[in-house]
């Protein structure tokens, strides 16, 4: 662990490292290297980010489980606690969490049949400090963001890559019906959000609920909460990847530990 | 005309004949006889106010096809144009007007293909004094409102029982995603608006983008602008069928006129 920060570009200690790299292979390929380490460090947080939030989930609770690359390593982790005996139902909010957590034996019910969702474990691509969060870069938002709200606790799971002190460094995904999608683009567009549509192979990505996402780039994001609101409005509009005031923890992986961050 | 408005057991005028039908054939048969005629009168109302529509169309408009018994006849009465020579083209707001208009000549094009809509004209179970409507009783309103707020002008046709002094007569529909439907369902029930759940030959009725939709009964419907907004921001909420400031115009038949009431 220690090994690992120590090689970490991503901490201001690091800038020597990456200098003498830089002296050593040339620009591109310390570049390169440097980006190489920084992705393990990061999947290094995401992975002790993760499993810290299996240590939430007791026995008999309903979980709902998020999607995305730090949720894998949670879901892997109640995957232990339930083959030592736990029992838990889990919630799932894609296809892909579904395929995951069921082939690995954790127990699955519908939304639709529970009555309240205990805990919801998720991850998120941006959080400000007032633990507001940009979701949607996996496409999941709709159903995180209705599985959320049914949710008594939700908790997020992220590398510290992730915490900013504004919201604004990605994308805002907005799920958007295709009929009339074209419509909602020109309203954002007018609006001076910068819609890009979200492709696949060249194809509009679809959604697991067979919508598009409008990927938006807004100028600024001073007011997500009020954004959020104005987006819900337009018709055609499904959901957004705005999630205010919903997480109420977040446990960010930061080097070779992993920080809680109340609401 | 005068003849039908003379029979028609809707106009006070007309308690005399209701009167005299009960002494002639008994309470029942004489309710089921009025009925029968106030269905008459309200088919004519409908007619008289959906062919009057049509003469708002001009020639290279783009026109947004609303859907139900009284769009019906603006249709019919658009293709009489298009047979005459008026070039139009007609955006449909579900698949029963798709194959109505397109079966009878009209050309139709996708809501996503077209810069702007000139005018929409859609029926509306219900509309209030300040032509604030509940729509959604066929089940169309999501590509309804869709269709409507691209439109530059919205004109709504209906017979006159639809014009109430206040919404609350006719239950509000809200269209909602099949994943999470309950939870969507619990929450109405909590704050009191007694949902119930659309059927169609005993199975869930699914929407033309294959949702559900949950009719709801509120105690009062004093502020339905708020009441709209509020459940549109419910994750797992489509679309509602409270359209606040939308038709710019409407047309009531009411016997053997129709009027036009503007905003």
């Amino acid at each position: 662990m220690t090994a690992l920060k120590s090689c970490c570009p991503m901490y201001p200690a690091n800038l020597e490292w990456m200098k003498k790299q830089r002296e050593r292979y040339g620009q591109l390929l310390a570049w390169e290297c440097g980006e190489a380490v920084l992705e393990m460090c990061r999947i290094k947080e995401k992975q002790q980010a993760g499993e810290k939030a299996a240590e939430y989930v007791r026995d008999g609770m309903v979980v709902g489980l998020g999607t995305g690359s730090t949720v894998f390593y949670t879901i892997r982790k109640i995957v232990e606690l339930v083959k030592n005996g736990m029992k838990i139902q889990g919630v799932s909010t894609s296809k892909s969490t579904t395929e995951l957590a069921g082939s690995l034996g954790i127990e699955l019910v519908s939304i639709n049949d529970v009555e309240t969702i205990d805990l919801t474990i998720d991850g998120a691509d941006e959080i400000d400090q007032k633990l507001n969060g940009i979701k949607g870069g996996g496409g999941a938002l709709f159903f995180e963001k209705v599985v959320a709200y049914a949710s008594a606790k939700v908790i997020w799971v992220v590398d510290a890559g992730k915490m900013a002190p504004k919201l604004g460094g990605v994308p805002v995904p907005v799920e958007v019906s295709p009929f009339g999608y074209r419509q909602v683009y020109k309203r954002l567009s007018v609006e001076g959000l910068n819609p890009v549509m979200r492709l696949e192979s060249g194809q509009p990505f679809r959604t697991d609920s067979d919508h598009y996402i409008l990927d938006l780039y807004p100028d600024n994001l001073d007011h997500p909460g009020e954004l959020g609101a104005w987006l819900k409005e337009i018709p055609g509009v499904i959901e957004h990847g705005l999630f205010i005031d919903c997480a109420a923890e977040v446990l960010v992986g930061r080097g070779d530990s992993v920080v809680s961050v109340l609401r």
